[in-house]
């Protein structure tokens, strides 16, 4: 069936397929190998969403040499999965099929063969291999497509027994990465999601608009791009910034409230917002919840050590604890408050200069305003 | 090297073990399938914990027929990852290691062999294969250790080039799917992680005590379990139901901390804290999220109907938002609070049974009193 150099190719694709975590590189791999390994001219991918199969992929040799860039070119589209469509009849019945030329399906078959993209790309679509891509629960997670087999002669010929077993191994080995790639997406969401709920719950005592804990965590996130921080350390700092003040939560409403400036003792408890916070996620073992904890108890801090809870000077202050601080005296000042007007960016800017080595980091600060412009079109773009 | 029906079995074997995604299944398997298609006597598979291997799985399939349950009674254990053990050197080197007798190791190599186990077993082990199970960037994740590979006669021989081939294999698409299980459950855990700090801040503004907050959870997975709700559903109850009072975090102290009975006024505002629970959840696309919603909004409504927030009767208040109802007033019922004594159980029984079918789902609280034993326990381990 197929000789020792080709099951070693296979059983190396496996191998690699199965160590893919991102969805646009299994299906490429898929498509690529298909083509190589089976010895077709084109393949296409599509994924189940809901009752539809979403188009994800295609390549095509013939038609890439003709016009170039093929796999780009193509729209984006869905198709319902019903008897109708080829790839929905693969889907909706779970069983591959084995078509030996598309131009001449019996007209007993509910589906048919649609020729606008034969007549788009002036191409003669011909044998086709369509198999549903499966969980390991047999769930159909998609359908992969090959077209136009060739022999030895470069004739084109119906897909054969070694075809299928090759398509059947990529496409299952796919199936089951997939379904761990899409669960852990949705996973990584939810978890994003709870920690942002946390943030929604402080809205409703009025701790902070939405607005402005929005802002603070896109300031945050530019910053983390600025200092090049990795992909994942930004993401961490944006959801970890909007906790800043949820220690909040636990200062009495007459203190949160009260319209006049505080006694000494009333901001002694109001500043215990920083311990409450960084208690509410202390001993939290990911990463974004450890990040939270250092920034709320970090992020009244000043870098001439005259700031809260700890008195810490310069770079014994977190350094997220020092981007939030910028980030958030930035947006009360150049906002509305009860208790003062919004200032212009320059009265801002001149404002927070005179702080610099004072409150502020002087490196991180100018930074901040050399960057200015992204800063302001954030606050612009979630204005309350 | 391997013949087509060797090869069939090796693709199945990557195939099915590519679509688990539990750790004690894939272990299960990879030592399994190593005996089985390699043909030699043993496997054990070591996992990378810092900077050690943890001992998960062995089997032998001479001992196991000696002693019978080999597998159960081999004690866990960690081993170093340094150069004195065979398996520790693989792991710190990230490179197989083939050792024909191992009884017969140079004595210039730097780690030994360790003749215990064989002298417990009075077993002699030979031939050995040790290879890392490495991830997708070739971190090692753990170690296959391989023993006493037997030719077509049963004679011991050393591991040659087909099983170190079939080895890598099963290693690397085990070591992909591991490192994606061992990711998401990771994952997972941040997740819940995430929502029990939610519970967490509340506690902050003294709006329950953590032991009446897990009691209500614990209670709620009881009925989950009983109602025969599947181990998913359970979860998701047993931290949704965490959340039913979270609403409160929008209340104002003035209300929230009154010592006497509150106006009509007042009681409206505080029964608002069904409707806040239901926004800060609502819109979230996260199952357990999802649900901590509609507990939060139904779990005051009463079974006849003359509850609150909107007057929901019988099987149309969501059978979450009835368990934890039963649940939270028992709980109120039985504690110490500012305004009332402990009541001892019989009391407690007999005020709620006044309420079948008033406040109560009279089937659920059935239920629950046939199962007071579970309750009971629950309550005198979280108590205050």
């Amino acid at each position: 069936m197929l000789n020792n150099e080709e099951w070693k190719e296979l059983i190396n694709t496996g191998i690699i397929l199965s160590s893919y975590t991102e969805m646009d590189l299994i299906l490429d791999r898929v498509v690529d190998d298909s083509i190589r390994i089976i010895g077709c001219e084109g393949a296409t991918i599509y994924i189940k969403k809901g009752n539809h199969l979403e188009f994800m992929i295609s390549k095509n040799i013939i038609i890439d040499k003709k016009i170039g860039g093929f796999e780009n070119n193509v729209k984006k589209f869905t198709v319902p999965i019903s008897n109708e469509s080829i790839a929905g009849y693969v889907a909706l019945n779970n069983e591959p099929l084995i078509i030996s030329d598309v131009y001449d399906i019996p007209s007993n078959k509910p589906y048919k063969f649609l020729k606008v993209f034969d007549e788009m790309y002036q191409y003669r679509t011909k044998s086709m291999l369509t198999l549903p891509m499966n969980d390991n629960d047999n769930n159909v997670i998609g359908v992969l497509q090959l077209i136009n087999l060739k022999d030895k002669n470069n004739n084109i010929i119906e897909f054969d027994e070694r075809s299928m077993f090759v398509a059947r191994y990529l496409s299952s080995i796919a199936g089951s990465v997939l379904k761990t790639t899409i669960y852990n997406s949705l996973l990584r969401n939810s978890y994003l999601e709870a920690i942002e709920r946390l943030a929604i719950a402080s809205e409703f005592r009025d701790l902070e608009t939405s607005a402005h804990v929005k802002r603070i965590s896109e300031y945050s996130a530019v910053f983390g791009e600025l200092l090049g921080f990795d992909r994942e350390r930004i993401i961490n700092l944006k959801y970890a910034s909007q906790m800043h003040d949820i220690g909040k939560i636990g200062i009495p409403d007459r203190i949160l409230q009260k319209p006049g400036p505080l006694t000494v003792d009333e901001r002694k408890i109001m500043e215990k917002h920083t311990i409450i916070g960084y208690k509410i996620f202390e001993g939290a073992t990911s990463d974004v919840m450890k990040l939270s904890a250092i920034i709320a108890l970090t992020h009244h801090e000043k870098w001439d050590g005259t700031g809260y809870p700890n008195g810490l000077k310069g770079k014994d202050i977190p350094i997220e604890g020092r981007v939030v601080a910028i980030a958030d005296v930035f947006d009360a000042l150049v906002s509305k408050r009860v208790y003062k007007p919004a200032f212009d960016i320059s009265k801002v800017i001149s404002i927070m200069k005179e702080e610099k080595g004072k409150h502020f980091d002087p490196e991180l600060l100018n930074l901040f305003f050399k960057n200015i412009n992204r800063v302001v079109s954030i606050y612009d773009k979630y204005r309350e």
